[in-house]
C-alpha cells in the first residue's frame, strides 16, 4: 500500500560519549524513509533540502525504491543543520546549533501521483507544514501518524493542538506526554490527549519501551531490548516511526493487533539505530535482520503461567 | 516447601504527594512476609522489634499461618524508626529520620525448628546479619534469595561482596545494578554483578519493570503495569521478593522459566503494594486479585507475529 512521508531532511553533527561526527545525514524523514522502505515499497517522499545536501544519500533513497520527486532541492541555499551533544546517560543532549535555513520557509507541495496515499507519516515539523499537507491530499488516509516533539509545545501549541485532532495516530515520548497533558502519570495523559484527537497513542520511553494506547482501555507494552551499548540515539524515534508505519502498510491494516506487532517492529527498527552514528545502520539493515529482531522482542517477554 | 525470611521490622512515617502517615508498620520483613504469605504456606520469620512494636501485626503475621517464633521482642527497648518524604515524581525521596534502636545491635537467632529451610530470603538488612543468618541455617537452602540497597555499598561494601557469593539470586535497583558495578549499561552490569557470586540476577527498574538474568544470556523482561496512580512505593521491592519468592517456593522449583512466572508474580505483588500506605493493601489482598493482576501483567505484553 502507499505510503507518503514528510519531514526533515538534515546534515546533523553528533557529540557522544562515544565520539563525534562531522557533517552527516539526518532529519526525520531521512530516518523514516529508510526504516519504512525495510518493509514495504511504494513510498513517496516529500521534503526539502538545500543545494548542498548530500546527492549519494537522494539516491540511494531513490535505489531503495522510494520517490524522491517531492524533495525539493534549493539552488543556493543551504540544507538544515542541527547539532547536539548527549549526556552520558544519553537519555538528554544539549542542542548545539540549529540553523532552520531552507526549513525556515518550507512549502510542502505535494506532487500529484504522490497524493492520494493510503498511509501517511507526518514526521517532526513545523506543525503548520504537517497540517498544509494534510489539506493537501487528495483522498483521506486509511491512516494517518503524527511525530512530533517538545519543541513545538513551546512554540506553536495552538497549530499543533489543531493537527493533533487530524491524525489517527499520535507518537511522543514519555516527557511530551506529560508536557502536552499535564498529567504525571502516563494512564492519565494518554486518557487527556485522546481526548484531544486521536483515537491512538503511542508513547515513547526510549530505553525503557513503548506503550501503545487505544480504544476502551486497550493497552499494550513493548519492552526496550536491553542492548550492551547505546552508540547514538538520534533518529530512534524516528525510525521507530517508520518501522512502525512501514509495518502496518506491508499487513494494509489498522486495527489494534497489527499495531501491537508494529511496535515491535518500530522498536525493533529503533534498537539498530542507535547502533551507530546517524543513518548508517538503518541502511545497511537487511530485511532478515530486522525479522530475527523483532523475534527477540516477543521472545524477552514471552511467559505463559 | 518451607521459607525462611530474615529482614527487619519497623516504624515508617511517610509523606507522599498524597498525603502523610504517623508511625506506621514498615520493615522489609514486614513486607515480604506478607508478600510470601498469599502463595505458600509454612513460612517462618526471623527479625526484631522493640516492646513498643504493633502486636496486632505480629498476630495478624500469626494468623496468616507465619512462624513468628523467630521474631525477638526486646523489653524496655524501641523498634527500628525511618522516616521519609517522597518527590513529586515518586521515584526519589528524601530520609528524615533514621532511628536504628533495635536493629543496631540485631543478633539473628533462628528457632531449631526454622533452621532447614527450602528457601531463604534475605531481605534488606546489614550484610554482615544476613552473612551470620546463612552460617546459622543446618542445611543449604535449595534458592537463598538476597535484596539489599545503595546504603550497605556506601558503608559495608566488603561485607556485601562476601554475601553476595553466598546466594543465588540477587535483586536490586538499576541505579544500585550500575553503582555495584561501575557499569552503565544494565547489560554489562549484569553480567559483571553474576561473576561476583549469584547465579541470577534481578534488576529492579520501579515503573519501568523488572529485568531477569541468567546463565548463558537468559534473559526476561517483565513490565510494570501502567497505573493511574502510585499512592505509596514503599515497600514495592519487599512486596516484589516475597512474591516472587513466595511463587518459587509454591512451585517448589528453582529453573529459568519459574522464575520468570515469580517475577511475574513479584510484579503483581508490588503493583497494589503502591495502591496504599505501607502494609495495608498487601494486608488485604486476596488470592483471587493477585491472580488476575498477574494474568493482566501478562496479558500487556502478549502478542504473536
Amino acid at each position: 500500500m502507499s505510503i507518503l512521508i514528510i519531514g526533515s531532511m538534515a546534515f546533523d553533527a553528533i557529540e557522544t560519549p562515544y565520539g563525534k561526527t562531522g557533517k552527516i545525514v539526518g532529519g526525520s524523514a531521512s530516518f523514516i524513509s529508510l526504516a519504512a522502505a525495510k518493509q514495504t515499497k511504494d513510498i513517496g517522499l516529500v521534503a526539502v533540502v538545500g543545494e548542498d545536501f548530500d546527492m549519494d544519500f537522494l539516491n540511494g533513497l531513490k535505489n531503495d525504491g522510494i520517490d524522491t520527486s517531492g524533495v525539493q532541492i534549493k539552488k543556493g541555499e543551504k540544507s538544515f543543520f542541527w547539532s547536539g551533544k548527549y549526556h552520558l546517560d544519553m537519555n538528554s543532549r544539549d542542542t548545539l546549533v540549529t540553523e532552520l535555513n531552507v526549513l525556515g520557509d518550507f512549502d510542502p507541495i505535494i506532487p500529484e501521483h504522490l497524493a492520494q496515499p493510503d498511509y501517511v507519516m507526518l514526521g517532526n515539523l513545523a506543525p503548520a507544514v504537517q497540517i498544509s499537507t494534510l489539506n493537501r491530499l487528495k483522498k483521506k488516509p486509511k491512516l494517518t501518524v503524527l511525530d512530533t516533539m517538545n519543541f513545538w509545545m513551546d512554540i506553536a501549541l495552538d497549530d499543533l493542538k489543531e493537527v493533533i485532532t487530524m491524525v489517527d495516530v499520535l507518537t511522543i515520548n514519555d516527557e511530551e506526554a506529560r508536557q502536552l497533558s499535564g498529567e504525571y502519570s502516563l494512564v492519565k495523559a494518554a486518557a487527556k490527549i485522546r481526548e484531544m484527537g486521536p483515537q491512538t497513542l503511542i508513547i515513547k520511553k526510549g530505553e525503557h519501551g513503548a506503550l501503545l494506547f487505544g480504544q476502551e482501555d486497550e493497552i499494550f507494552f513493548c519492552p526496550a531490548l536491553p542492548l550492551e551499548e547505546v552508540f547514538d540515539p538520534t533518529g530512534a524515534g524516528d525510525s521507530f516511526a517508520g518501522g512502525f508505519l512501514g509495518y502496518m502498510a506491508s499487513k494494509n491494516a489498522t486495527d489494534f493487533e497489527t499495531m501491537k506487532q508494529a511496535i515491535v517492529y518500530g522498536s525493533a527498527t529503533a534498537s539498530f539505530c542507535v547502533e551507530k552514528f546517524g543513518t548508517e545502520r538503518i541502511a545497511q539493515l537487511s530485511e532478515e535482520e530486522l525479522h530475527e529482531r523483532a523475534r527477540k522482542f516477543i521472545s524477552l517477554s514471552a511467559v505463559s503461567l
